[in-house]
């Protein structure tokens, strides 16, 4: 007989999550239709024909259709477009009346200033919470469209009872778009917030010390498997934002997603935790469906 | 004969140090001036006549004036002023081609949206470093205005030599003027960045323990004498940004300023500290300073 403490943590299913809150936007969506009025409408621009992008910007197109959305892509196959041009795209999607959001794929040509056609996006459209005004909003604690990942691990602690009040939090990561805003929200006054937070990166020279203290982990550095069992307390709550494609000869792709967690030794101990795939991967695309419903009622 | 190792802190000494910036911003003016070209211009806004404010517009008045800036303070004693009167007022600075930098003293009147009018102020223009473009600049690590308290901290510790990188920084506070800002910086790739960074605050469970593991501990939670002795390890840095007014009627004003930290017991265990007064706050007016420098540069 299997050792009950071994199994006895909760899945955070974001899979099932996202369907649940891709249902409950539907459902808003009908409402709204059926009232007359138009649908939310997502456009999306991308540049060339990098696998990735393709198949990200497909999986944002194929949400808005499951959620009742009207969704746009520009996809500008010519990888040599001008920055000019670009620009001038999003001026044409800041202006029409039509879009409530709209997001830049990226990567861009390296010809073409990402920064700048980031910060040429309408903040009242910028869906993605790239744009410094949604960040520094953010930061204050003002109401933005916050970015797909960080919202995604709110919505995880938020819809799974996850109580950060007051809990040690560890980030492992301190990038731009998960490590840094993350520790911002655990730590702001928000619903999912007052978390007493660290912030480790690749200079930490404690980093065991650290995490072996955190209530919760936010693992995300881009390392498959990095924490390990000894790592973490008994009880962690753990959310793997790792998504590493490792050669794996046996599946049909010959390769597989992992995280930074590995999940064999950290289910051992944790309380709760994500699994990858399907932990907060299918929370990011819901959350800029939440971004475009937010945008669609603020324009409203 | 007195324990040597009681007294073996080094001085963080504000004091001294915003003298030697401001003799540097000085020398600097005057060779722009001596070039014919005109001093940089910082503009005040103030509102009422909160005892407070006039003391502090009247200091970054006076430093302006000892680094050869010009300032003008423009000085609304009337405090039934329209929010639209003012946000006009805003206006008029933000398209003033002689003024670099300008700054709305706060607070301002109850009946006025301070955010609104803060978020009026030409982001290129804002010296404070207030608007939420520069906060989200801050926080992506690009180029912006810091606002004066966490950029004076980094002055402090890049002048003091105190190594940031890889060490563990305990921040207690999260306000949106110090606390959050400077571990934003703290935890960035900057000059002063790279630490690990713990945030604190009220709602912290285990604060001693936390404090206890510091390298460098930035106490910024507005109570006087907070931390204390027991709560911290053998050769910590300190930066204390309390100025909480207590009581003394032993003073010429009746009150003296006392910062967040217990400095008779701390200093005997800081390799390095900063005292109140005179440590963080003459630091703060050359923040300002720099900053409007900056814009200057950033126009000319």
């Amino acid at each position: 007989m299997a050792d009950a403490t071994a199994t006895s943590y909760q899945l955070l299913d974001g899979k099932k999550l996202a369907d649940e809150i891709k249902s409950e936007i539907a459902a808003e969506v009908s409402g709204i239709t059926a009232g007359g009025k138009r649908a939310p409408h997502l456009a999306a621009i991308l540049v060339g024909n990098d696998g990735g992008s393709l198949t990200y910007v497909g999986h944002k197109v194929k949400a808005c259709e499951q959620v009742g959305f009207k969704s746009t892509l520009l996809h500008f196959t010519d990888t040599s477009i001008t920055e000019e041009f670009l620009l001038n795209e999003v001026k044409k999607l800041n202006e029409d009346p039509e879009i409530d959001g709209f997001i830049v794929q990226l990567p861009l040509p390296k010809h073409i200033d990402a920064d700048k056609v980031l910060m040429a996006v309408d903040p009242a459209k910028d869906v993605d919470g790239f744009h410094p005004v949604n960040v520094g909003k953010t930061t204050l604690g003002l109401s933005s469209f916050v970015s797909a990942t960080p919202l995604g691990i709110t919505k995880i602690l938020e819809r799974y009872n996850i109580e950060t009040s007051g809990k040690h939090c560890v980030v492992i990561g301190r990038s731009n778009i998960v490590g840094r805003p993350i520790s911002i929200l655990l730590n702001g006054t928000g619903k999912t917030g007052n978390a007493t937070v660290t912030v480790c990166h690749s200079r930490t020279a404690n980093l065991k010390e650290i995490t072996l203290q955190a209530d919760i982990i936010i693992a995300a550095l881009g390392k498959p498997e990095f924490l390990t069992g000894d790592m973490v307390k008994e009880g962690v709550v753990i959310v793997d934002v790792g998504t590493s494609r490792v050669d794996d000869p046996t599946a049909k792709a010959g390769w597989r997603l992992k995280g930074d967690v590995n999940f064999a030794e950290v289910s051992k101990k944790a309380s709760a935790i994500t699994p990858v795939p399907g932990g907060v991967g299918p929370m990011t695309v819901v959350s800029l469906l939440l971004n475009t419903l937010k945008a669609y009622k603020q324009h409203a």
